[in-house]
């Protein structure tokens, strides 16, 4: 069997201890004769693990009496639905928007025609933080947050507070201790930290169970969820099963407390190669918003060749997964509670090889950028095709510092000259579609550059 | 391991090659070196499962090309709530009904508020048949029938005319060739004929896509599922998976065709020991009516202790999932696709034993029943607590014929002292609570039968 590292973002890793006890039991569970996937699931038999489950997540994740866990399926998505049909009150709600999952949290709340508040948004900055700011109202239903976001690897460190706060904690349940106090519904996935994709767990205080009328869906209604043990029908009873024997391991690991002290050594490990990498590696998020669960990171100056290249020399060494969201592109590492940190340093001695081969930054004297502000917009015009640039702002001629191989430079000169960007002082008149500062800059830094070949 | 015959009703029997080669990959998927739980459902690894599953229901199942194959999670439950908001158009719907399944749809229709006509019904004779008339309206927005009723035992031979009809298939989904042309959408969950819960089969006519409106909860519609190819959010990758392996045995087995003639031959077996069993086993069914997957019975004058006597004896013998629902009582035995002839014929032959050895009819002379409404009345008084009585009308004195084991004689004799019913006509005094036939036809019946003792 080929030697896999899966780094995937979800369905992710499941522990090797427990697939291995879902094989051995697979045709023959507990000497039943039978698969637990065919029998009854009222029958003693699942209806043990079910409760098991139940018990195993209260006790590993410390659930107070007054909150009730409940097993739904559709996913996350589909709580972005219940919530509204089932919370909505005076119909004010509130979200902080940290990306593509609150946004679709947001979606769905406005088709129920609920009042939405977006009362903090880090959209502006690309998603990369956390808001430092976030107030919740007295009155509004429900205040929502993400607690991690998969796609730009940023994670609540604290919760704010708030009268029912719900979580989507569909990437990163079970990885931390939770403060209950503060929490109306808790939400996840099993997809990523609790096993095998069919099931969703809800953690849900008791009070908020009694506010959905009678013009919501059976299948929709966390109270139905509620009193029929979440066997109101058939429930998805091998994600139950998985989500089971993945508590069991957790419990092994010592729970969730000391999985977030591995959960903790891990992120560091590869953020430390990201932050000593001289900026070959860049962080998508802000340091103090760094998710534990899923590194998201892009190549400096490493255009799309270079992170296919990683990709591809790291699937060549068995490691998978590893492709940034299709929305923000570069690398991700997905590191969750099953990744261990044996595999996480493969990794990390991985990146460090790779920035070996692959670094080649140069620094090139630029003539003519007097001002900060010239130097900001060469930053930007070239960081759009060719990843960051260091500006030296105290040396005179200015020091621009680029990260690229050889065969970039001439795909950089090729582009400059295609936008109508000369390469020599030869070239200046096709400067006239140019402003006048964009003509000094441009022209004196690729004239340099074109020199130092 | 233990060897086990599984008639469970549901979840149910998978057929054993389909486990194991689950088992065999469950670690490593065709040599990826992961579990088909753990990768990206974006991945190529699971895309052409996905894909494949979808072409191989098509195929199997003959399904038009205007016809489109959704996988949605939640169960038959959860159509019955997306049926209303996807597919009401005046509001006015039309179902038949034959059981708890179908009124579970019609309470979800008209918790959305849909005017919902019920155009045939077999409530009255205990739901032991599928209604003979139903027709259809013309503008009705769907028509609603269950084609397989697992707890009674029913199944519709011919499916009724209608616009847009449609089909809860969940007991019987590809055990039968579809008549397309009469389809307007046809669901099933997959835990009975298709593998694994978890997973909904959803085959909807392409022109009913477009009705949901935009107030419709974005999973919660078709459309959705459409456009995304079911991948809207992380499908249930397992149930997929299991459900490509079900299709894939389903083609070896030669077809929904080939399985239909072992379906019928597989029921044939059960419903003639029932039939020849002279009245020991009952049907709960009318003929007419019978499924062809849920054989449901029960045991004549077999009471309670009777009928757990059968399902102990049959445990033991490996023979599990016999139990009748609970709303019905008595036997069931569930025997879909995967269920194979020789597993139920060794429950034919377990049932002809049973009954050899338990079976303990005598007939009993009964003076002074003289009209037959008199007869009627001691059948019922009887019935309620020990079963069928036949009564020979032609006799005179009337006979009365009983399969009762001696201790139930005993238990029969003390229930109707209790009553104040005398066993003997020196006890006609405890008589003056009843009514003057009633103290004819017991005092003589019962005289008659412990003189027989």
């Amino acid at each position: 069997m080929k030697k896999v590292l899966n780094f995937s973002a979800g369905p992710s890793k499941i522990p090797t201890e427990v697939l291995k006890i879902a094989q051995e039991q697979l045709l023959d569970f507990n000497d039943s004769g039978i698969s637990i996937m065919t029998g009854s699931h009222r029958a003693k038999m699942f209806e043990d693990v079910h409760n098991e489950t139940i018990e195993l997540i209260k006790e590993l994740y410390k659930v107070p009496d007054n909150y009730k866990v409940l097993f739904i399926q559709g996913g996350a998505s589909m709580q972005f639905a219940m919530l509204p049909m089932n919370l909505k009150q005076s119909g004010m709600v509130e979200f902080v928007d940290t990306g593509v999952w609150s946004s679709k949290a947001i979606k769905e709340a406005k088709i129920q025609g609920l009042d939405v508040n977006i009362i903090a948004s880090s959209e502006e900055s690309g998603y990369d933080c956390i808001p430092s700011k976030m107030i919740f109202s007295e009155d509004c239903d429900y205040g929502y947050i993400t607690s991690n976001n998969t796609i730009y690897g940023t994670q609540y460190k604290v919760y704010p507070k708030c009268k029912n706060l719900v979580v989507d904690a569909s990437s990163d349940v079970f990885s931390y201790p939770i403060d209950w106090k503060n929490i109306g519904l808790l939400f996840a996935g099993a997809q990523k930290n609790a096993g095998l994709a069919g099931v969703t767990i809800v953690i849900i205080r008791e009070d908020l169970l009694d506010i959905a009328g009678d013009d919501v869906p059976s299948m929709l209604k966390y109270k139905n969820y509620a009193k029929s043990n979440s066997m109101f029908n058939t429930p998805p009873v091998f994600s139950i099963y998985l989500l089971n024997l993945t508590m069991k391991w957790l419990r092994d690991q010592g729970g969730v407390e000391q999985i977030q002290v591995q959960n903790k050594q891990k992120a560091k490990i590869l953020y430390d190669v990201i932050d000593s990498s001289e900026g070959f590696y860049v962080g998508h998020s802000q340091k103090d918003s760094r998710s534990l669960m899923n590194v998201s990171f892009t190549i400096r100056g490493g255009y799309d060749e270079l992170q296919k290249k990683f990709l591809s020399k790291a699937e060549e060494k068995g490691m998978i997964g590893l492709k940034g969201h299709r929305l923000l592109g570069g690398i991700r590492a997905s590191i969750y509670n099953a990744i261990t940190i044996e595999e996480v340093q493969t990794l990390a001695n991985f990146m460090e090889e790779f920035k070996q081969e692959n670094f080649n930054k140069k620094t090139y004297e630029v003539l003519n950028v007097k001002c900060g502000g010239c130097a900001n917009t060469l930053k930007k015009t070239l960081k759009e095709d060719f990843g960051e640039v260091e500006v030296d702002l105290e040396a005179m001629p200015r020091k621009i510092t680029l990260d690229m191989t050889d065969d970039r430079m001439e795909e950089l000169k090729e582009k400059l000259r295609s936008l109508g960007y000369p390469l020599t002082t030869d070239e200046l008149s096709g400067f006239d579609k140019l402003s006048t500062t964009a003509k000094s800059f441009v022209s004196c830094a690729i004239g340099k550059m074109s020199d130092e070949e």
